[in-house]
């Protein structure tokens, strides 16, 4: 299991400094998509400045120009990105053809996909689908289920929302291979510890 | 009729330049997708900053984090600020409630949005609805249709998706009150003529 530190509403500086005292016991760096927005690439460029040898997630959210978007992730140091599962059927294809010429991998974000894209996304392999509690739903929506659809045996599962170590036992079902976590070590007073309680928690359940 | 110059895949300085060109012509200004993702928020705050006196739309096409990001664009400057259709209706909410407490409009992005979503979506006053062709459509997907579903009486409607003098009778049917117009303008040696004859043309259907 990889821990994905989502990095979100922090300045550029704010997130690596979280970064940096939680490095040592977390896989993947994911910028979030506030950070992108608020901040443009220049977010993923100084991160990936940083930690040039973590592997650095751009969650830009694509749902339109996605050669355009995904070429400036992977110029500007990515690893990987996202796109949005509800995107176009051609998106999903462009982003999946982007990160093959540039030897990196795409994210599928599942939030609020129907049926018949979840049938289009089990074709591609090279892909890490991401089961996605949002923000609004958690802040605002009351509790939201997990996605409980099964994907395609060659693709890696990731889980996002609200989770902290509360929460991994629910989590345990879905079997991600990579559990993104935000605020529960952001927000921690020692993110180092925080992130190593996950790992531990989640591997007392195993 | 409205025509919205849309800017992606510039500068900011270029963006500006554009728009400066076209201001006479033109009545909103968009900044693009690729701009808010490229440049951050930066590139609202310049453009209004420059523009102070025109309508401002913020193509940021939220789809979670909606008071965050929604609060970002307004106290950047913008006047309207984009949440894609196929989001949680949560997040819908959210947008609609942010707007409304800073006295700014929400439009509505149809892109792939299913009619679950297009129900839901009619009850909202005070929002502009924008059918869409996205530009992996036009570019990489043949040739796309627009959505010919109807809206609310109440509801604005805008147009996007390559749009330009040979398209117009075709979007006729549409009935739309803001045209979304992008590289007819943006890339066309006189922006201002390009506009002008965009608008007459327009007027000339009628």
């Amino acid at each position: 299991m990889k821990i994905q530190l989502a990095l979100d509403r922090l300045t550029i500086e704010e997130a690596i400094a979280i970064a940096e005292k939680a490095e040592q016991e977390i896989d993947w760096i994911e910028i979030g998509t506030s950070l992108i927005k608020e901040f443009g690439v220049k977010s993923i460029k100084e991160m990936k400045k940083r930690f040039p040898n973590k592997f650095i997630v751009a969650d830009i959210k694509t749902f339109d120009n996605a050669k355009y978007e995904f070429e400036m992730c992977f110029q500007a140091g990515a690893d990987i990105a996202t796109v949005m599962g509800a995107a176009p059927a051609v998106t999903l294809d462009v982003c999946v053809e982007t990160a093959e010429r540039f030897g990196k991998k795409v994210m599928i974000d599942l939030l609020n996909t129907l049926e018949e894209n979840l049938k289009y996304i089990e074709q591609f392999d090279n892909v890490v689908v991401c089961k996605h509690i949002s923000k609004d739903q958690q802040e605002h929506g009351g509790k939201a289920q997990w996605v409980s659809l099964s994907v395609s045996g060659h693709q890696e599962v990731a889980a996002a929302g609200g989770i902290g170590i509360d929460t991994l036992a629910e989590l345990k079902k879905l079997n991600p291979d990579v559990l993104i976590v935000g605020s529960a070590i952001s927000k921690a007073e020692d993110p180092k510890k925080a992130a190593r309680e996950i790992r531990k928690a989640w591997e007392a359940l195993s």
